[in-house]
């Protein structure tokens, strides 16, 4: 019998094909094809004019801005989908609302080489790109005008990427959109019942039961979500409660990027580098409220195996044929090595 | 200037790129690859054998069930997302919530004939078509078990459809879905403010105003809404105020079938037969409250065009780079032909 299982924060309900399950074979990808003649790259070390003007670059050579000798590199984005000059300019057109396309949209180039991927990076690297998302964010928290701060990663074509080399996007926002609205509240009726936070009961509930525990270390749990809407969808979350991504600390970076690098490579294992989205949730900034002790900010990974058709798109419910169990098991018992 | 738009029922955002818009000719498919030698299809005549046995046919000719003369087909799907059989045995698990997966999933096979698509059936067989729509949706009204009955279709690979014959698709469900009592509470709110239905609203700024509207008859509206999430994504409304699709006339029928053919001719010529998800948008089955004053049936047609990608994914937020009003001009100014 198939189940219908309720996301306990966002209170979307998915259904999980118990019986007819899709393991990971079903799904592995081909992978890239083989670059006969790699395409020019605007991303790639030697292209940096290419690009508009770096915000931000990590230059352990102390080389010039805007020239070779970087290993991550802040632009912003060619194409932006919101415009960071200007005002809102609220109005209305007829029984319409719009306001002007204020925001800041940038992009974290990852790596000079053209090659690696987050998963082929050392650990070491990985925790650079979070300091330099932590340095983005910090800056443009000062902007009052900036409610909400997104940074996610787009991996392989069908995930949304427009361009291969190694990047993440951030997109600052004038208002807190809805999704994130829906699953503050569902984290703040949960907190007004119980008084307990619900991600830190997840946590307390999936590390005693280890059925869909991924991996762990001292900071940070890895599961795939019990109301998983994807084939392998796994979040990290955070052992310590805290409604910030941008709060955490030296040594917490360091064991995000070890298990963030463990979990993406076991994916690659898994999926044969398969294409994916991953999504950094974190409180709103710059609120007159309050999200501490309810909200608890955490990383969720979705790769992109299967199509979104008619029915999530009518329902926002969602079918996914590989129960979360399955996916953790499988991902748990693969030999990673560092 | 991008603009953010918000959507007055739904209230979601989408950032409309209105500088860097994109024009039909940048998303003209290929059209699906000539098929040297057919595959073996279950949806063909002659194949009845290769299908769950049918639950309702159209056959002109008297022709026995499961055998060939059947112009429209109506079948269990072979691989339901849902059972039919059980009860809901809602349970908890630790702090997680589930249920049985029950419900209906039947496939609407169109037509005997392979080659067609809806944009190349004749305008009466389309409206045979709603009439089976309207047949299974009643028959299924029936089980009180069931609170929402969801009719769509995949249509193309992109899509999500995994069998290339003209089908559609319906799920009967024993919860109201998220996405839909969203929608529905956007219209109520509306209504409690206003007194007026904000679907009726639509239709008399859109067919008044004329920037956004496709085509119309006396019966039904066909536009681009203003906050489109998708480029060419068009809604057709019917004029008679009414929450529910199944309670349509003949007279109704005979005119949704001539716009609906009319609507995806033109995205077919448009965009050379590009993958798309239509959706019918109607109220809630078997409830103790009513919808009928603030919410209006009708009918979404999404081409899937653009890639869903970690923006989307993180806010439930819409980039789309072909303002409403571009698209709905290209589509009312194209020569069709019925």
């Amino acid at each position: 019998m198939p189940e219908l299982r309720k996301d306990p924060i966002s209170q979307r309900w998915v259904i999980i094909a118990t019986e007819r399950s899709k393991r990971a074979n079903h799904y592995k990808s081909s992978g890239p094809p083989p670059q006969a003649e790699p395409k020019f790259c605007p991303f790639c070390s030697g292209n940096e004019d290419k690009t508009p003007p770096e915000i931000l670059a990590y230059r352990p050579d102390g080389s010039r801005p805007n020239t070779p000798g970087w290993h991550i590199r802040v632009v912003a984005n060619k194409f932006p989908a919101l415009r960071i000059e200007g005002g809102l300019n609220r109005e209305g057109e007829g029984i319409y609302d719009k306001m002007n396309g204020i925001g800041a949209h940038e992009v974290i180039i990852e790596t000079p080489d053209h090659k690696q991927t987050m998963a082929t990076m050392t650990d070491k690297h990985v925790e650079d790109i979070l300091w330099s998302f932590r340095d983005r964010i910090l800056d443009l928290k000062k902007d009052r005008r900036f409610r909400f701060i997104l940074l996610f990663k787009n991996h392989g074509e069908a995930a949304g990427a427009s361009v291969e080399h190694s990047h993440s996007q951030l997109i600052a926002l004038p208002i807190v959109p809805r999704n994130v609205i829906d699953e503050l509240r569902g984290a703040k009726d949960y907190y007004d019942q119980k008084e307990r936070c619900i991600f830190c009961d997840i946590i307390r509930q999936e590390t005693a039961s280890k059925v869909r525990l991924v991996s762990e270390n001292d900071n940070y749990a890895c599961i795939t979500p019990y109301a998983a809407r994807f084939p392998f969808e796994t979040w990290i979350l955070p052992k310590k409660h805290g409604p910030f991504f941008e709060d955490s600390q030296k040594y917490e970076f360091e064991a995000l990027a070890r298990i963030l690098c463990d979990t993406l490579r076991r994916l690659d294992k898994a999926l044969n580098n398969p294409p994916y989205n991953f999504i950094i949730h974190s409180a709103p900034v710059n609120q007159a409220y309050h999200d501490e002790d309810y909200y608890h900010w955490h990383l969720q990974i979705m790769p992109r195996l299967t199509n979104i058709a008619g029915f999530e798109w009518g329902t926002g419910f969602y079918i996914n044929p590989t129960p979360p169990e399955e996916a953790a098991k499988f991902l748990r018992e693969l030999e990673i090595r560092d």
